[in-house]
């Protein structure tokens, strides 16, 4: 959503959030803009605080939405398979119908065939997101050279990756604060792709709700850690470098998306003490500070020793092995927590980190980091990852385009 | 909740809610009683709102709590089974346990033994109410006599009942407006129960964020429709009449629970035209008025005839079957939507009601609505019972006290 985002946060947040009036009628959800935003100047005393259920963010720029605005308390992820005999032209049909809905259910106004219209008037902050996997890019059938890194990621010592949780061709992204919206939003984008795909796998993710925590607290999982403190921050020139493909091709303005489904042994690792909980991470658990530093933003000191001469965050702790001394090699992470009933009985609990990542390339920003993790990190013993995917982002479209223009046009 | 709540819903509210002061440190969120309430007097110009993930309903009182107070965004229902040789002197333990989990937890106060206590710090309203099935009084060996109605309820000619979402020997509902919190309470309250039981079946449910709508918006379930709009009205004499229990036994103050897993025929229902889905119910989908009627609150008119003769509201709708003349014929209705991953293939959706109803008697008051609608009611034709269960719902307890002891202690 940084399309025509400045540098400064408050700035980026005015002209990224728009706040629809609250309304009667079916379909009439206009959008205004409004300077109802997180990092927004304080309300004036008196002022009554908008619903959250009618906050807008603009489908329509140069970057799809749902990558660089604050993460919303619920996601679901989707991925399709195509049917038999889809090429170009059924993909062009396809991607209009999908981004037409996409538009009009970001700004609360229900897509054209919505047999429910009444549960399309709540966006609270929507977002569709789309991408491609390498099938659907070879279907394309253009001579729009597909990317290296467009392919299922290298094997990992650690993966035990089931289909199930694998791979697929076009990508959902259901983002909203409200349960209700993902639900029926997400519906209404399955029946329109049904002539076109099947459902793979669909992932349900959360965070905390929408004014449960001062805006901007970073999230917990379900280990209870503080994840996301080293992470580009969102309205800056930082994140646009680390995540927008900058070229000449059909994903200029594009990114790619990393899916990697983590089990989290919840059991086992409420075995291990405190002390070694944070060693695990190189972070307190209280707070998210480094082992090195008292606050949560301070940076860490790698170089740093205990008394009797060991590293005091120590070498095999998840944030020094990610961390890399390389400059490129960074990501955007923007991850859910998933908690599933267990599937089968023996099965203790289901949980753990839908993990997504951003990044303009895949090999050479995420594939290292993820090689070191292989290598060595702790936080192994209790993770496992179970599913694996990757999805070229194509750029936002303008009003009257669609998604994948670029490719399928 | 209404333990020590007046009739007056302004009242009620005021001393049903309380505001935890946020902190920083484990384990010290205080509870102090506060004027944030959903029914309070408006904030003084230029006083911030509390943040909702510090709003804790308290545990103790003489009815459980998560009955009569607003319902949450989410909530996840489990029933669990009794492993072999749990007598009576294992579930005084077990619900000892539990309570005191419980109490913590909707405090905003991490358990005894757990072990990311910083997830237990944001209540947002959570409320962990115990049922009692059929098993686990006879399990308790008392002779306070079992009621008539605690056992699975009649056949019906609708049901097409799967054992895998049916019955259960201890229930745990969860609710919380934050999807984190239910979460890690769960997982707390399992943990505690593991050595006493197993997980038969965990549903979870959803209503519009906290924070979407106007507070005191009727809930829509997936069909689009307003439901809940004819229910007893929260803080009423009205609502503890159907609801509470009121004679000398050990349920005395407690009340009973009936939970239906109803399927949903997203697709099916699509293709009846709006006409016929408002004739279905006898109600409006765009504000829930009765068809005799502009505002949902408006009563219905039963005898009111269109110009051919034909009743306004069609003798099959399902309003005119679920009303009875008989004045003791009522329930209080807390249901939440589900929206789950189609648990085979062929499955287009998996979407329905997690039906919650609460009434004194289910014989008297419930069974009676339901065979109505067995034997007619033109929603028949999109939704299929596939869940069932009954649950006494013993009274709350005292600090100090634990759920359950008036038939266990
Ligand atoms: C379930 C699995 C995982 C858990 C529980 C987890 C948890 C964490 C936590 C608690 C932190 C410290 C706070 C922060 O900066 O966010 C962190 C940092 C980080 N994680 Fe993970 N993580 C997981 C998987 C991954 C994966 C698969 C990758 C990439 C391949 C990754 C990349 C990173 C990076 C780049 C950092 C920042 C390191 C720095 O300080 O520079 N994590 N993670
Ligand atoms: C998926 C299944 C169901 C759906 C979609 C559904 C939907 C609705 C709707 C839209 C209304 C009108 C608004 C309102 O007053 O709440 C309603 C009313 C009602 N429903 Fe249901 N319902 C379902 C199942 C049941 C069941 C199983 C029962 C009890 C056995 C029940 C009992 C009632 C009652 C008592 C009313 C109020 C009727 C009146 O006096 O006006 N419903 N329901």
């Amino acid at each position: 959503m940084a399309s025509n985002a400045g540098k400064n946060p408050n700035d980026l947040s005015r002209r990224q959030l728009f706040l629809g009036g609250a309304v009667a009628g079916v379909g009439a959800v206009a959008a205004v803009a409004a300077d109802h935003a997180l990092n927004a100047a304080p309300m004036a005393p008196g002022a009554a605080a908008p619903l959250n259920g009618t906050v807008t963010i603009p489908f329509h720029g140069a970057h799809q939405s749902g990558i660089d605005s604050p993460p919303t308390a619920h996601a679901t992820f989707i991925a399709l398979d195509l049917r038999e005999g889809i090429g170009r032209e059924e993909l062009q049909a396809m991607m209009r119908l999908l981004s037409d809905d996409a538009a009009r259910l970001a700004q609360g106004v229900n897509p054209l065939a919505d047999t429910e219209p009444e549960l399309s008037l709540v966006p609270a902050r929507l977002t569709i997101t789309f991408g491609f996997g390498p099938r659907l890019v070879d279907r394309a059938g253009t001579d729009r050279a597909p990317r290296s890194w467009l392919r299922p990621l290298p094997a990992f010592k650690v993966d035990r990756l089931e289909q199930a949780w694998s791979d697929g061709d076009l990508l959902l992204q259901v983002s909203s604060d409200d349960p209700l919206t993902v639900a029926h939003a997400t519906r209404m984008l399955l029946k329109d792709a049904r002539r076109f795909a099947t459902v793979r796998w669909t992932q349900k993710g959360f965070r905390r709700a929408h004014g449960s925590e001062a805006t901007g607290t970073t999230m917990r999982n379900l280990f209870g850690q503080i994840d996301g403190t080293t992470n580009p921050k969102l309205g800056t020139a930082d994140l646009e470098s680390v995540v927008w493909i900058d070229d000449k091709s059909w994903l200029a303005g594009g990114t790619s998306m990393v899916m990697r489904r983590i089990d989290m042994n919840v059991d086992k690792w409420d075995r291990l003490d405190r002390p070694g909980r944070e060693l695990a991470v190189g972070r307190r658990l209280d707070n998210g500070a480094p082992l090195t530093g008292t606050r949560e933003q301070d940076e860490p000191d790698f170089n740093h020793t205990t008394t009797v001469g060991f590293p005091t965050i120590p070498e095999f702790s998840h944030i020094r092995r990610a961390r890399s001394d390389a400059t490129h090699e960074r990501i955007f992470r923007r991850s859910y927590n998933y908690d599933d009933a267990p599937s089968d009985p023996s099965m203790i609990s289901n949980t753990g980190l839908v993990f997504i990542s951003f990044q303009a390339d895949i090999d050479t920003q995420f594939v290292p980091i993820q090689r070191r993790l292989d290598d060595l990190d702790l936080l192994n013993e209790w993770t496992t990852p179970v599913g694996s995917a990757v999805f070229a982002i194509p750029p936002g479209c303008e009003k009257g385009g669609y998604i994948g223009e670029t490719l399928l046009a």
